[in-house]
């Protein structure tokens, strides 16, 4: 599998608005003297990359209606913030010295840093939500989904070494990474002034964009080259994580089942046998496990697709499209 | 020194508020299913005590005006919350096992619960005081209160063992501790009705109430019994934090210096010569830190008397003088 890297050059309108967002995402950051470093340390992270699905996402909603760009902007940067926020903190739980091919803030600063890092963008991301004029049914939606993460991450920390159903992979899925997206598309559709009918539909189609995108980043975690996502592959398997590849090979083969167990009681000791886990990998592959992972991630495509195409045609409509297209795209 | 816990009791006005507010606030982690583990953690924290000292300032504020009892007492939980996810998060950077003598989230649970656990509670808090109805400006208030204690926290651990001056640690503590306190008050004056003028001076109570605060919790970690606090005696200096008390001595008292910069310098290197520091604290008593610490504690006492008695009289600023004198009581 290639990693595709969306190119917004291929939508000016939208690539135009997200050049908007950039120059108002980074100007929250104005380094005061007051909280210089900590303000430091968000502009690195704000400034290390990330394709900004999320604000996409909210921008193209809102343009599927009537835009108010000011207002828009602002809501995506809360989104963005949001995002960025929980990436920092994840950082932590996921012990992870990479991201975007720059060292976290957790591997440069420590724990403590980062701990306060990202709650200092937490609350920055908040405000930008309340700046945006969100009505507060809008803003607890939000909060739902910061929470949903929240819990999304602690279930599979705690879900390490074990092998969860698929049920139990797609829920912590949702939570993790559906959720935000979800958001991402509510806020925008909501501004954009739609009914609730169409609002509803728009997040559902955030939630399923976000579960194949998980999907996608899940194989991505075993197939990826380890520059191509700035971050070392297997990582998921070395915390412990069983992901859907690793998931649906173990189902369909009891050799993978029995070679999975053994890793993961290796690894709960502490240690990570190199030898074992490319073995593990490899067979995950020779029976079908990514293949097969990679048909529920379509799937998932394909919903989104669909609630997509109940949306009224519009510019909008076509950078959502555009968006799912990119992200999916096959060669 | 001994404690004084504030005894509600003495005012029965204030003491039926704070259990309309507990009620409240507990029932805000109604065990749903979905978010069960994080609510039961958060459930915990919330119950393991507190003097609800920052809620009680919001109630005092807003009764010494018009007493919207259902918005006052919802931004009162919000601003209990942002206290606790921060508490939550603090354990993580002072490495704390026990807070109010039961074991942190952090201890029990390891860092990547405890850094979830005060999102969680964050985005809650976050929520109810968006619920409250407090407007824009005063959402923004809170953020920065919340963005105060970040880089407060920030600052103090990238200071460790080093001897800061008066003025860095001032800056400090009413960042950590100060920035809050303030924002309870303003809060409340807010829904009180009051114009700027008042507002502004209950929050600048609210933030020389919490400099002497913190000025007596500093004292209490060199002189307090630890079952008193729920917190090991001496707990800043292992970690390398030098706190009122150990600077005043320092800088009148040569050899305290000396000893003070010996003892960082083990410190630094992760060990904690018991002996050393037991002599170091001896000798900061002996050169009169503890007393000169008190004597500064007193004056910020004293101002924040001065920003309460500008206030017009009514029941809520008997409170608020209340929270003061019993804080501060000298037997």
């Amino acid at each position: 599998m290639e990693v595709h890297e969306i190119v917004w050059e291929d939508f000016p309108v939208l690539q135009q608005e997200l050049g908007a967002f950039e120059t108002l995402l980074q100007s929250q950051f104005g380094v005061s003297k007051k909280n210089s470093y900590l303000d430091k340390l968000s502009l690195e992270v704000i400034k290390s990359g990330g394709k900004r699905l999320r604000p996409a996402m909210t921008i193209g909603a809102a343009m599927a209606g009537e835009y108010r760009r000011e207002k828009v902007l602002q809501a995506a940067v809360g989104i963005e913030l949001l995002h960025t926020a929980t990436l920092v903190h994840d950082d932590i739980i996921d012990n992870a010295s990479l991201r975007r091919n720059n060292p976290t803030v957790y591997a440069s600063e420590g724990v403590s840093t980062a701990v306060f890092t990202g709650d200092y963008l937490l609350v920055k991301a908040v405000l930008s939500l309340v700046l945006a004029g969100l009505p507060v049914e809008y803003l607890k939606q939000a909060a739902l989904g910061v929470q949903a993460v929240c819990v999304g991450e602690v279930e599979q920390y705690r879900g390490r070494g074990e092998l969860p159903g698929f049920k139990t992979y797609l829920s912590r899925i949702i939570r993790k990474t559906g959720a935000l997206f979800a958001a991402s598309c509510l806020v925008g559709a909501h501004l954009a002034g739609f009914g609730e009918e169409i609002i509803k539909r728009t997040a559902r189609f955030g939630a399923y964009y976000g579960i194949a995108f998980q999907i996608k980043d899940d194989l991505l975690d075993i197939t990826g080259k380890k520059n191509s996502i700035g971050k070392p592959v297997g990582n998921d398997l070395k915390e412990g994580i069983v992901t859907l590849p690793v998931l649906m090979a173990a189902a369909r083969d009891d050799n993978v089942r029995l070679e999975l167990e053994g890793f993961l009681n290796t690894q709960k000791s502490g240690r990570i046998n190199k030898r074992e886990m490319a073995r593990l990998l490899k067979d995950v592959t020779a029976s079908g496990g990514l293949e097969h992972a990679k048909n529920i991630q379509r799937r998932y495509t394909a919903k989104a697709g669909r609630f997509l195409a109940g949306m009224p045609d519009s510019e909008g409509k076509e950078i959502l499209s555009f968006i799912l297209a990119s992200t999916f795209k096959e060669v």
